[in-house]
């Protein structure tokens, strides 16, 4: 199984497919040292998941969503949504090996689209105006990438010692990551190769030749890696809600 | 003014200068878009700085306190101490032009003291254990740097563009780092010209030959630069508090 139409489609508002969202829903939870999928893992009573889908369907209800997960845990997924009773429409396509191969399947399996959000699953708590001004930005300049500016030092690693790299101008990257569909088809069709080596759409999509536009993202748009950072999305999620 | 000492010095525990920590407060918060400096903003209802001091006063309560704020502050600062009833002893010092010379004025104010920790006043929530892990681990290698692993995508901008950083072995720069004080007051001493230039002790202890240990930071050890840091750092201390 390697695509799977939700059921409740029918209930929802007519898909505009002008814009999509491919969530990238792929890490099996290595980091996190927990046997739960990180993307499945319980935030406010529900799995994180369910929190990113949500957060886009705010932003616009007819979006066109994709969710990439691996093969092995669709079945998994699927019965989640029942017992959560999430009827949020959402297409689900298998993961590859890595990131950019996810992205790929799903780019594969989506309709004709102008606009192609690509974000982490495992960022549940996105502003809804970060996915506006992302679209946005997009749809004036053919890309956004939505970034905050690192206030921390930075510093390497190297096998004995480590040294400071100065962060003048270093700036975290967050996703959304939205592009206009052409270029990003046409940025993973020219890196079929090597596009392990891609930690971002942004990076693809640069190598292929084409501008990056950097957008505001917001310190509040966590992702979630490690069992630390899931008592500070529990607490977010709590504040906004209160 | 350029010295206080804190009348309820004789409130508490006998003061062990074996152990010192210098809390650089001089931003005057031009980043925060505020008028109130950053380091007094409201957090859980006291200022943000009393919230740091507190957290090393929890590690131990006879450690030295040295806190190091804009003169223009100082007055400011102690108002606010006695509104708040604030009875934590701590010696204030002017800041200088750069974070160096804040550093630079405080150690010149401190009493005889084998280790000495530099930390950011704007950490708020820095855990006890990560206090506690570096003195331990300063106390066995002569430093120790609080980091952390960088979990989101890098990126450089330039005067028209920007480009991806790779990210393996790159790690985010905590504070309280700490040194053996006669180490950290040598590597002062030499470099005196430049010392603008460096946005943490590490880099002037190392420039000054100097090995730097690494040691586990944490997520939580927020630095709060940004007005949108705020909600995080209120969602932690609910979290705590709870």
């Amino acid at each position: 199984m390697s695509e799977v139409e939700t059921p409740s489609a029918a209930n929802r508002s007519p898909i505009n497919t002008s814009r999509s969202v491919i969530i990238v829903a792929g890490g099996v939870g290595q980091r996190m040292g927990a046997s739960i999928p990180k993307q499945f893992l319980p935030l406010a009573g529900r799995p994180l998941l369910m929190h990113t889908i949500t957060q886009f369907v705010r932003y616009d209800a007819t979006l066109f969503i994709v969710v990439a997960l691996p093969a092995a845990h669709i079945d998994r997924w699927q019965r989640l949504c029942d017992e959560y009773r999430f009827a949020t429409p959402h297409r689900i396509v298998a993961g590859g090996d890595s990131r950019a191969a996810s992205v790929r399947n799903a780019l594969s399996r989506l309709p004709d689209t102008d606009f192609i959000a690509v974000h982490d699953g495992v960022r549940p708590l996105t502003p809804v105006d970060v996915i506006a001004r992302c679209f946005a930005t997009a749809a004036r300049y053919g890309s956004a990438v939505p970034v905050v500016p690192v206030t921390d030092s930075l510093r390497k690693q190297t096998a004995d010692d480590s040294y400071d790299i100065p962060r003048d101008g270093i700036v975290t990257v967050q996703t959304p990551q939205v592009f206009r569909a052409d270029r990003l088809r046409d940025a993973y069709a020219r890196t079929a190769d090597n596009t392990a080596a891609f930690t971002d759409d942004a990076s693809v999509v640069q190598t292929a030749g084409y501008d990056i536009t950097l957008t505001e993202g917001s310190r509040e748009n966590i992702k979630i890696t490690t069992p630390a950072d899931l008592p500070v999305a529990d607490a977010l999620l709590y504040l906004r809600n209160r």
